[in-house]
């Protein structure tokens, strides 16, 4: 009678590979011939029963899908009857053997090593397999999932802090009727859209919050930065607009002029009765505003000024609030009198009449559509000798006296000039704090969506929520951390600011133009990172990642483009470094010696940069001492290395240059240690357990993150080895998967106005 | 009399100090009090003397203008007499001791330590001070500039290679003035214009260029990926809809049908006579294609397919060509015969009448806004029960007989749909030459930008052209160094696919897969630099950025999730490992060890680890080790750790999802390593001498930015110490500052269109 697998049962050892070898979608051609090179090989095997095995493995005559059934039908139960299988030839003996034992001990340990070989001649990886086959029933995998482990509105209310009322009015307005997110894709409706919503903000009081009682404000900057960043979860051209407004115009005129502007202008400002623009940047000079060439020149016969663009491109360029509606603008140009050129100086200069008509020597172009924001009207203004008066030139800082003669209490235009951008720094901590926003949003969105989306799973399982999969926490759980740390870094930035004493100020821009670059890049990151995350769903626009993303990215570069302000907190940081270890110059650098002798003492010994303990990990102590250690490491070699070039006699401006790569990462450490410090105060200072809790896992991924993406300077530095850093990787892939379970109630935290969030943020389960 | 500098010489000593502290911005009041102090201390002034010198640094008087600018006259002089000076007490002697002797050396010997520590307390580093009061002679960063060192167009020529004609006639046709570039913001008008521009295309016969001559193509596959790559130096909604059109829609009907289709559709699809789409994806079933829930079922009565969607969210979603123009569709759906599911099979479904009404039972909604590429019309398609005719199943691999039984030569549905998806990886070659030409784009016009564009400057010296500042050489160099790299490796994955054996099918599949994340996730980092490098003008539309940005944006999720295609691939790699070194599987690791054996032999003996001489780094064999070394390390420890989880009783799903971001290395140090082959292979082929030394900059900078992307592993595994590390870095630093010469010639190499490229890039130098 013919041979088959039921009445010759011994060949059925051979089941399970040929089932996989049809089943599984990896095995070659190659590999149908090694199977059929090993079956000619058996010598236990007759020429019949050889055929009738190689038969079932002709690529050209499969099995019909009755006889594959079959065969799993075989397989499922053995499998069943031992749940220890550990590989497929063990699996084919079992089979083999059900009825009657067809191999005896002695056959095995003949055939088996041959059969071993087969299977790993395969690729086959026996447990992988058994597991593949077996029934499931629940996987880790699966059952991971939310768990709220705090109350939200405790986390919300330590969130908010002080500015709890201004932040529940703002989000009460934004998530109105009247502000509903629909952004016309034609852009003159969509700016005329973006004023209509400022005007009622305006109406709310919101626009003068930061100018004084007397001018109808609330004297309150605090609240200001607070409505700036409460706004960004909304609409983002809203965002710069408002800032455009009230910050920019009005500010300028409130930082940088005296009692009779703030009267003159302020009210207007505060209502935006008087739309008004910030003229600073030009064409030819947008990082190197110093270098300006539009000119105030005074004529003392008639006490004015004659605001002038000398060459086409000295034009100031991408002024907000200039294309359609700034009536005012604050224009900063070289002072000229008699001839003499006293630097640059800022001045009240009208550009349309309240009809919207340009003014007779103005000239503004549109700069037309842009990547995002085009709510906002930029444009391009250039002066022909446009004559102001004497009054209009801001003169908290510079003035022209009844003589005609140029007066300052600061007589360096160096020093002038940067004094008075010092305090404009306000820009520097309300673009931060809106991209802050605009990241919560992008992860609201996307780890509510991702925590209901499903796909794959186990054979036969259900599929899996995707924020259960390793590889999606790692991509979005440290952003999550990082938006923690940024709330309480920009809110001690804040306060800085705030209760700023005039020699702390260096610092304080130091600190503020690199935590610009810092939080902007971050949320430039996090919100690339969303857009992956939530697949072909993030690319609608209804889920409003593309506004976040377009609309920030230009975040990077105003307020000052991200590189050229990291090398200002850089150079703050080196000069800094150089009055602490000043003696370094005279080259003997006692102090810095000693101090690193600490170090290697306290921390670079075998069993510190060995040390793999998880409470070592975990130690708030060894985060700021690896902190401190890299930031103190990178600002000395610079010092040494940049006079080390100067000495050899390159130029300064050329040692500069060979330098920047190193001053990036001076600011860069020093950031990350000043928000790492500002972390551990906020969890010091957090009584509630459960929120401590909580926050301690996001502090720990925060600080582990960092060290994670510098461990090739730490293991460069000899400071850690290599089993150190893998079992900081290790910990960082554990403390995301353990976050997974709070990141839904971490981001309700936020209390982010559901309007404002995307479409697939607020969509049942079922229709993720 | 008055004492002043000039009749009391000695005390012009401190002349360059105060000096200094009214000019330079960054001394605080806190420094001016030292300075008083320090006065305060010196027992060889008078107490008038220190009075004079005090009054000079009080904050509330400061000096005029006037006596600022001799002070400068007098340092000047002194500077000039003597180029030599070290720092400001030097410079202040030197001036005092201009006319007669002040100070004779013993006074000097006594005070200079007092001076010394004044100077280094104030954060004062003379050198640098100096060096910034002098005048310029030109400096090493305002020389450097273009260089054109090999022939542009014989670069363009090794470029274009065999596809050189239909390369230029692309070109010329996108270059055209029915091609000029711009673009509606308005949606309906933006896809009605993309549609034109695939009309013309497909009047110039490039549509059909891939299908068979039977049905008028020209039979070329090659033809087509250059003619996708080469349209993408345009708007890519154009290149999209053209793919969607002639090679997701025509294509499988092509490689999935038989004649009877081929003759049926092809002529229809190339001439664009016949619209259509390509329905694979379902809302609920998006990464994980295998699981869609569309049905086909069979009726043998009257030999017809029921296409229909079961529940919501089974339906079709983000569907090129669907929401306006379609009126075919290749469905995915699973084929149901008696109640028996047979898998995903394909069908061609009708869906528009040529009215462009859409068809009873067929429900189509508009995919809305997107983040990009709204020149192309995505819809959602959902299926009431509409009956197609047995002849349009696509029945290249499975069909119902005569019998109205179920035929197919891949008896494994699993299998059968791989095969079938293998026979579509054209799309994952498609997809990465278009991005590689979108980043090629962003780098043309961000290149020649950055070559003209000018800010800041030594003291004194001309603007220099922000493409010498080494930062800014750093940030898009190595990108330049990547789009040449990939050129070479997708023509490889090009020739693989088009001269494929059965055998090899796998192996390519991975290869596309791994290099379609690859490529994509590059172009995506590429053109975050380019916009971040233009500062505000790489955020206006004029300079295509945006665009080139956005929608590129979606490359790392259609045609499958980046993410997900890394795991394919690295599964691919894996298994050929376990066949390669299968012995692991059964546990004794003979091959392996011996392998690892010789690695460390050669490569991990100290002289390796620490080997810094340039010759050495730029050694193609040590690339090549270095690479393959990380990557068999990372694939072997990853089969040893899968093996181990499973072992340990780890359910195998829950072992693989711990394992994803440790698959994401393996893929991505396989990918690295092919294209360096493929960027060695061609060094070897070029002759011209000025190509070759071009090419190996551009070679040695890939090479070596990889290896330091990776530095960290190497350091962890002990195959580099931190001395070579460093060494690495500085190199690649050297050869982008090496490159910047040659930037701009590499870029026009692309020959791209200048109506292509950003505004930006075609204005003169001035206008920069």
């Amino acid at each position: 009678m013919d041979i088959t697998f039921n009445n010759d049962p011994k060949l059925s050892i051979l089941l399970p590979v040929i089932y996989y070898a049809w089943q599984d979608d990896v095995l070659t051609n190659t590999e149908f011939t090694t199977i059929s090179d090993f079956i000619n090989g058996q010598d236990w095997l007759t020429k019949a029963e050889k055929a009738f095995l190689k038969s079932k493995i002709t690529l050209s005559e499969p099995p019909s899908r009755s006889e594959l059934f079959h065969w799993k039908e075989k397989i499922n139960q053995a499998i069943d009857s031992n749940p220890k299988i550990g590989g497929l030839t063990d699996l084919g003996l079992l089979i083999a053997n059900a009825e009657r034992p067809a191999f005896s001990n002695e056959d095995i340990t003949k055939i088996a090593p041959a059969f071993a070989k087969l299977e790993s001649g395969l690729g086959i990886m026996g447990p992988e397999v058994i597991s593949g086959f077996r029934r499931r029933e629940k996987t880790l995998t699966q059952e991971h999932n939310t768990v709220e482990s705090f109350n939200v509105q405790k986390m919300t209310d330590l969130l908010d802090g002080n500015q709890a009322d201004i932040i529940n009015k703002v989000k009460s307005i934004i998530g109105s009727e009247a502000f509903k997110l629909d952004i016309p894709t034609d852009v003159a409706e969509f700016r005329e859209k973006v004023l209509q919503w400022c005007k009622l903000l305006a109406d709310e009081g919101l626009g003068s919050y930061a100018y004084p009682k007397a001018q109808g404000g609330k004297d309150d900057i605090e609240g200001y930065f607070a409505i700036m960043e409460t706004l960004s979860y909304h609409d983002l051209s809203l965002v710069i607009k408002f800032g455009v407004q009230f910050g920019l115009w009005g500010m300028s005129v409130m930082f940088l002029g005296t009692n009779k502007h703030f009267n003159k202008y302020l009210k207007g400002a505060g209502t935006l009765e008087l739309p008004g623009c910030f003229a600073m940047t030009e064409t030819h000079h947008g990082s190197n505003v110093k270098g300006i060439h539009t000119t105030a020149t005074y004529n003392h016969a008639d006490r004015t000024f004659i605001i002038n663009t000398p060459e086409k491109y000295d034009r100031k360029e991408y002024i907000g609030n200039a294309a359609n509606h700034g009536e005012m603008a604050t224009v900063f140009a070289k002072l000229i009198i008699e001839g003499k050129d006293y630097g640059v100086n800022a001045f009240v200069v009208p550009i349309r009449n309240k009809n919207k008509e340009v003014l007779p020597g103005i000239t503004i172009e549109d700069c037309g559509h842009k990547m995002g924001l085009n709510g906002v009207d930029n444009g391009i203004i250039t002066f022909k000798n446009i004559v102001i008066p004497h009054e209009d030139m801001l003169d908290k800082f510079a003035s022209v006296n009844e003589a005609g003669e140029f007066e300052s209490p600061i007589p360096s235009d160096n020093r002038r000039f940067f004094t008075m951008l010092g305090t404009l720094v306000g820009g520097r901590i309300g673009i931060p704090r809106s991209a802050l926003a605009a990241s919560k949003t992008g992860l609201a969105t996307t780890i509510k969506y991702s925590d209901k989306r499903r796909q794959f799973g186990p054979e036969g399982g259900n599929e899996v929520p995707i924020l259960n999969y390793r590889m999606h926490q790692r991509r979005l759980m440290p952003y999550l951390a990082n938006s923690y740390a940024l709330t309480f870094g920009l809110q001690y930035l804040t306060k800085r600011f705030i209760n700023r004493k005039e020699d702390e100020m260096q610092e304080i821009e130091a600190l503020a133009a690199g935590l610009k670059a810092y939080t902007t890049w971050n949320a430039r990151n996090t919100l690339q990172e969303c857009r992956e995350a939530c697949g072909g769903k993030g690319y609608l626009s209804e889920n409003r990642i593309d506004d976040l993303k377009n609309d920030t990215e230009i975040y990077t570069t105003f307020e000052g483009d991200n590189t050229v302000l990291m090398q200002l907190t850089a150079k703050n940081r080196l000069g800094e470094f150089r009055k602490q270890f000043g003696e370094m110059n005279v080259s003997t650098i006692f102090n810095y010696v000693v101090d690193k002798a600490k170090t290697s003492i306290t921390e670079k010994n075998p069993i510190a940069t060995r040390n793999t303990d998880e409470a070592h990990l975990k130690d708030p102590a060894f985060h700021l001492q690896a902190f401190q250690y890299r930031e103190k490491e990178i600002v000395s070699s610079a010092a040494r290395r940049f006079k080390k070039l100067v000495d050899d006699g390159l130029d300064a401006f050329d040692a500069a240059n060979i330098m920047h790569p190193h001053m990036l990462q001076i600011a860069d450490s020093y950031l990350d240690r000043v928000v790492l410090e500002q972390f551990q105060i906020k969890l010091q200072d957090t009584k509630d357990e459960a929120l401590k809790e909580v926050l301690t896992r996001l502090y720990n991924l925060f600080a582990l993150n960092k060290i994670g993406e510098h461990k090739a300077w730490y293991l460069e530095q000899g400071y850690m080895e290599g089993v150190k850093t893998k079992a900081v990787r290790k910990l960082v892939s554990q403390l995301c998967w353990e976050i997974r379970q709070d990141a839904v109630p971490l981001v309700d935290a936020f209390n982010i106005p559901a309007s404002c969030l995307g479409a697939v943020a607020t969509t049942k389960a079922a229709e993720a």
